[in-house]
């Protein structure tokens, strides 16, 4: 498909991905908020704004689907990789991210995410590692790895502390004394003004956003809107923003985490359209990096789906686990957070888990929230084909000027040559998503 | 999303649905074509041409996942409907097609499918009944139920001999009385120049490509090509395309059927995309009516999928399955259509649905065709929900003049308006997709 030239080349972009959201999850979250039998849905935000999809697929021999560490990569440098590889190609070569391009030509730039600030994806748009679990590494080069003289990252937000503050190294200190503000809690995030600032809300992933004390943790839409503010300036800025845990609630066929969570993501991606908005100089992405777990709404050969057993769980089921274990009382513990009354099937199912030995009590609980999940996806006929990730395309969408150029199809890398292209100052029309050919 | 305005209104428009092809299997038949590890995959021609998407969903208060009737009446009449209608409402009030509007406005109309003429998918272009098994009914009023005094479909070709030459009446007859040709071979196709035409080429549904004798049965291209033929002339002409058994596979889980149906459908569809160039004046529109067995790339908690050993297989499972049970060396009869070693665990697991006991020989076949699906699926890492429809939005691919009205999302019953407003020579932008909010 020939695109149409549009040189527009707007002063910000926020770029933001929903970690495990394929199509079917999309769609499903669509019938999640406003399923009514018998009449037209309301569009969601996702419907307004979709232009396009990418593929996903990495360079490697065996594992054709990828993972989010190439996927990052691709997103972030314009090269595939192989799976597990941080920001270098497959000989270990160190490819140049978006983040640097924007850094060296004078822009401000900001990684968010809820899942550690140093996990696989925004990791991909800030550092260079053989390997995704070099967590220390990843962290260590957000610190030492500068663009000249300054640090590539001027914001980073969400959780990782293990990974930055550490018996070998404080990375908190050294980012304090460099001039940024750190900080840990949700009204430290509202009092800060610094425009250089690491928040660092939980020691690994932040809690699930429907299991957030939100007086404690921010959402990702605090998160987010509190990156603008500090980025937004003269010259421009790129912000990544990542909602991470819809993959994690995917993995594990957990249909109540992953719609709640991308209730997270749609919140921050609404927040950054009411800048861009405003702002009129901004261009928002929001994409995928890949599919997870091959859900579908409809199974058990009905064609029915029905989020209303969804939206009837409060917790997920997770920490209705861990609850229910720490609780005197397992059965008040899990019809407090259930409002559908469980069949007698279903109560044996679950007594049978609760009451069984485990190896260990961190066994049992996931054995017990596996049998949660197993519930909620038979009542809702939600399926699932796998506990990794999927291979097809994802969706692209986009507002603000120059989104004509990511209208239709592209390779994931594709998206980070215009994303390149753009940080650099040229036109991102200028890629070609079918030069190869 | 805003669309922009754009007056063009083509003379002719292609309408292709691709049935059950989910976003999952057009990535998945990329794969397919030119998978090759380490390197950037060949865009397929859907890659090309990707527009946007459009909603499934039907008017029904406990089925929520669209049957093809229900979907097929949106797209052809822009109203919703309960699954298993056909052109009519869930009140029994009858819809006005695509087709009745074009034909009523001057232009030729058409209907091709693999499936039979009368099938629910071209069903919900040219009848009215309430359920889309009352196949005679449908066939009766392709011929009965008239848009003034003309006949409302010019050519109809796919399969259906049953359903149109029966004991109590002989549509064949009638319709060759009226001036059509009523063709029943690939050579007769070949041989009619008639520009009003009648072909059912089988029974019921045709063979499955991957089975069929190309010397006897028309391919989807063929009879694309034969249908463009005798609809082209100066007053312009709609014809909808359906590659009606990619569905089929899919619901048994049979991605050698699914992977070779969707290569006879992009076939009929790169033909129509070479008349649209040649002409300069016809919109070709891609889509499909639902996703279908929640199909998925990567299962079997590997990152993998392997469709070398897909297009190792040579005729459907079903197929080989049949030429088993008839031939007296079922071993020869088996590696003679599966071109990969068969481990001795498989060669078991066939032997012994080959020799175990069924009610019935038809049942024997069909346990065998399952284990052969079971292991190639097993071999590519192919997963599946349900045997039956998934709830997903699916993709839009347009070309030529007027695509820019199909840029982005819509629900099914938009895709009809829009569709409907051009036959009645209207504007196809005067149609908003979020005109409900």
């Amino acid at each position: 498909m020939s695109q149409s030239i549009h040189s527009t080349s707007p002063k910000n972009i926020i770029f933001m991905i929903a970690d495990g959201m394929g199509v079917a999850l999309v769609s499903a979250y669509r019938e999640y908020v406003n399923q009514h039998a018998d009449g037209l849905r309301q569009p969601c935000i996702y419907n307004h704004h979709l232009v396009g999809q990418q593929s996903t697929y990495s360079f490697d021999g065996w594992s054709t689907i990828t993972d989010s560490a190439a996927s990052s990569t691709a997103m972030a440098t314009g090269s595939k990789t192989a799976n597990g590889i941080i920001g270098q190609d497959k000989d270990g070569q160190r490819l140049e991210s978006v983040v640097e391009v924007a850094k060296a030509h004078g822009k401000k730039t900001g990684l968010v995410a809820t899942a550690e600030v140093s996990h696989a994806t925004p990791a991909g748009f800030g550092a260079h590692v053989a390997s995704r679990n070099d967590y220390f590494a990843i962290a260590d080069q957000y610190f030492d790895d500068k663009v000249g003289d300054d640090f590539k990252l001027d914001v980073m937000l969400g959780g990782g502390r293990h990974h930055f503050i550490r018996p070998d190294r404080n990375l908190g200190y050294e980012f304090k004394k460099a001039g940024y503000d750190v900080i840990h809690t949700h009204s430290e995030l509202a009092e800060s003004t610094n425009s250089q600032v690491l928040g660092l809300f939980s020691e690994f992933g932040l809690p699930m956003a429907i299991d957030r004390n939100p007086q404690v943790i921010p959402s990702l839409k605090e998160m987010t809107q509190s990156a603008i503010k500090r980025l937004d300036n003269e010259q421009g800025f790129f912000l990544m923003v990542e909602g991470s845990q819809i993959d994690w609630g995917a993995h594990h066929h957990d249909i109540v985490a992953a719609m709640s969570e991308i209730a997270d993501f749609t919140a921050a991606f609404e927040a950054a359209l009411d800048f861009a908005k405003a702002d009129g100089d901004t261009l928002v992405i929001a994409t995928a990096d890949h599919a997870t777990g091959g859900m579908t709404m409809g199974v058990n050969e009905v064609a029915s789906w029905l989020p209303e057993y969804i939206r009837a769980v409060t917790q997920t089921p997770g920490k209705i686990a861990k609850d229910m274990l720490l609780s005197h009382d397992w059965m008040q513990s899990l019809t407090d957070n259930i409002d559908f009354t469980l069949s007698s099937t279903e109560l044996n199912q679950i007594y049978s888990t609760y009451q069984q030995n485990a190896f260990t009590p961190e066994q049992k609980r996931v054995n017990l929230e596996d049998t949660l999940c197993e519930i909620i996806d038979r009542r809702s006929n939600t399926g699932w084909t796998t506990g990794d990730h999927t291979g097809e395309d994802v969706n692209v969408y986009a507002f603000g000027p120059g989104k004509e150029a990511w209208a239709g199809w592209r390779e994931n890398s594709h998206t980070g040559q215009q994303l390149k292209a753009w940080a650099a100052g040229q036109d991102m029309t200028s890629i070609d998503p079918f030069e190869a050919e």
